[in-house]
């Protein structure tokens, strides 16, 4: 079979005259990305080793050490021609335990429903909190309530993602509001505290957790935040059209510490032809407590160290320094992202293309790129070596958020786009797990990387090319 | 968001001019279909009844009989024209319990495997089959060693599905000889029994099991077949390396009955313009017994009912007569699919269009077209119309198992194509259950396909054109 898609090839090819010669040897060098992908890949060997062996990497937290110590060993035998840690100070914030969370309908009578603490959320006092609550669409419906409704209450923002987007990460966008500012917000009003709807497409009894932010209130005025399930979501509404006046109850146990020092893990390829133009892949290292962190962001991890071991696998010699970058903290600071934009400013390092792999360890559908039109034009011309593999989606939009400090003009920046549609499903969950993943589809995000890197690096992108010829 | 999403499309189309108007007419009924799948869709409740209230649905069991009562009931519900069944006599093969098997390594030592008998095996000897094992690659393997080295043997055909193969299918119908015939071959040179490696791109330990035939043979040269999973495959593989002589023992308890009594359930719409011109959409009712039979094929049908209760919902008046067709036996005879073709020519009825889903319920990818060049332009022209929902592979190719019998000259057959990367994960195995399916996935299953049917329905096929203005 693979002796006929060669052959298929070659004759594809050869019919368009010797000007296709390149893309036959980018066909060629893409199948064999592929095929070593498929057939050995280390991607789901190093994830099973991140989820199972070590875990929730919380910044700050001795799994996240232990996943940059990691990392560091098994970039360190690919053979790569550098590998080191680029040290960044992170916060570090505990969820602790027991967190937990009722509906009091009367005297004696509760209801049992699992919440977590949003990421950055203080603790409840000892006792917990237990108050009145009002449900709410969204942060644009306090000013209309106003504070005589507000004060003393619980806020509960229950506005759901919006099921009819075919882009789960829009009906995210869409949300996200108010678990980020929700309680910031509230508290403006007098509530005395904050549940939020999880950001879950799913019904389930899942809470999921993610950042959120005080802004510059002082820590008199900082309420606790929770997010509750879905199901909880539905109950704690339906409930409330019953018995407007029931009273929730949760507690939880967060501390906030000094910020800790932490690490990027980085490997790097070192350039035949431009030792000194960098290219970067990465995806971050640290992930939320509750799960395993396997489809955030071990997948990108995983899948950004195979990139760097697949070049070396087919000896694959890159022109540009190729830079697998494992960003520390980018779920409740990033930091790393930032730390690394500023060091690369700092030494003056030029870097020509980032990508970024931080959607989930799903199928790969394609990448969204943050590009000038010329650039937008050559990824175009690719797409008919992608089709073979199934990857159809080229378009501008977003691409991650620890690449995002890099950007300058000319620079081109891209996102893996794997299928989405489960991927709130585990999101910041305690099913983000393992067991979420398949084999095949993480590995073939890796070779769909690679092949988009190899590309980037064989061909430059215009911007550079432009700026060598002056 | 919506209105958002509308006035982008009248935009877009307002500048092509007037000629267009079709076009944005298209847009937005493909917009309705995939709001009243993703926000009200059906899919995934009946998938929830067929699964968990009735299960497995082998031909001529009670489940299937149930799973007809309960569809032809639902189908009633839906305001359809007309809903009715369609007599169709079905083999009944039972699997009987319980079933085992091990590799005996020496005296009182063995090992337990999973396995599970194929469909449509005989049974072993009440005590079961013990022998040496000779392992092969593949039917072809059979001539080489020859009558000398299998004579009284269990062959055990390990060939695995191809790995580096992006579409599963490929590497599925590279390896699916082994099962379907492999029995009925190495009872030629005097094997006693057969194991068959299970198609299975993961390293589980679920058997899968599926249809094998054998041939002509009279009854005493059938000999009893079973799948092991593919852990098991490479166990037996591995320590029969280190004991070439080891013995294998399986135990099964099949029994083949009498045809009896089964039925196809059809629903139709019937068309305001050609109310004799016929589109089918549909699946297969009927599955294995070891899983419920989710994705293989409980999605196509919820699916196939789902396009006519979205056109309901829309109200979409078809201009065909437009028939959602629940195929029984698909697995282990085909009869229902023959069936319906027969009868649809005794009756002189004029099918146009077929569209089967039986790939599973994953996010659906595009469809894969037995059509002619004409018909294709046509589909390829709707391309822009499907990419919003982030559909993009249309591609000629095989459409499904059901329909190939209706297939006549300048027909349009279809057949939808969802993600493959996990279907042979669950694929006639007891993996194969309602907690693999997605409810987002599967909903836009069923609009993916409303929308093509619809297209169909609105232009017709090139060769039904033809027909009508002649």
């Amino acid at each position: 079979m693979k002796k006929l898609t060669l052959l298929f090839v070659c004759i594809l090819f050869a019919s368009e005259g010797i000007a296709q010669t390149s893309n036959v040897q980018d066909s060629l060098t893409m199948r064999s990305i592929y095929d070593m992908a498929l057939l050995n890949g280390k991607s789901y060997d190093w994830l099973d080793y991140l989820s199972n062996k070590i875990g929730g990497r919380l910044s700050g937290t001795l799994n996240a050490e232990q996943a940059v110590n990691y990392t560091e060993a098994e970039l360190n035998k690919l053979g790569l021609d550098k590998v080191w840690l680029q040290p960044v100070m992170v916060p570090k914030w505990t969820r602790g335990f027991p967190e937990y969370a009722y509906l009091e309908t009367g005297p004696g009578k509760s209801i049992i429903t699992n919440i977590c603490a949003l990421g950055g959320s203080v603790a409840t006092p000892d006792l917990g909190i237990k108050a009145e609550v009002i449900e709410v669409q969204g942060i644009e419906d306090l000013e209309r309530y106003g504070r005589a409704q507000i004060e003393g209450k619980i806020v509960f923002y229950n506005r759901p993602m919006k099921a009819d987007l075919i882009h789960t990460f829009e009906a995210y966008g869409g949300c996200v509001d108010q678990r980020y500012a929700g309680a910031m917000e509230a508290a403006k009003y007098g509530a005395v505290g904050v549940v939020v709807r999880s950001m879950n497409l799913r019904l389930d009894d899942f809470p999921h957790t993610g950042s959120m932010t005080y802004g510059d209130a002082p820590a008199s005025e900082r309420i606790p935040a929770c997010a509750i399930s879905t199901k909880g979501a539905e109950l704690l509404s339906n409930t409330l059209k019953l018995l407007p006046t029931l009273e929730f109850y949760f507690k939880q146990n967060c501390k906030i510490y000094p910020d800790v020092q932490s690490y990027n893990v980085i490997g790097e390829i070192t350039g035949s032809t431009y030792p000194d133009r960098y290219m970067v892949v990465g995806g971050h290292l640290d992930s939320w407590d509750l799960g395993d962190g396997s489809h955030d962001d071990g997948a990108g991890c995983v899948q950004s160290m195979e990139v760097l071991r697949l070049f070396k696998k087919i000896n694959y010699q890159p022109k540009h320094s190729i830079r697998v970058v494992l960003f520390m903290n980018e779920e409740n600071g990033l930091r790393g992202g930032r730390k690394y934009a500023e060091e690369a400013k700092l030494k003056g390092e030029t870097h020509v293309f980032a990508l970024e792999s931080d959607s989930g360890g799903f199928t790969p559908r394609g990448f969204s790129f943050d590009i000038d039109d010329e650039d937008f034009a050559q990824v175009k011309s690719w797409e008919t070596l992608f089709k073979p593999y199934l990857i159809h989606y080229f378009e501008k939009g977003g691409s991650g958020a620890d690449i995002g400090p890099l950007k300058e003009k000319g620079m081109v920046l891209a996102g893996l786009r794997p299928d989405s549609q489960r991927y709130f499903d585990y999101h910041h969950a305690a099913s983000d797990t393992f067991e979420a993943v398949n084999q095949r589809e993480l590995e073939l995000g890796g070779a769909t990387m690679a092949s988009l890197v190899y590309l980037f690096d064989k061909y430059g992108t215009k911007s550079e090319l432009k700026s060598i010829k002056n």
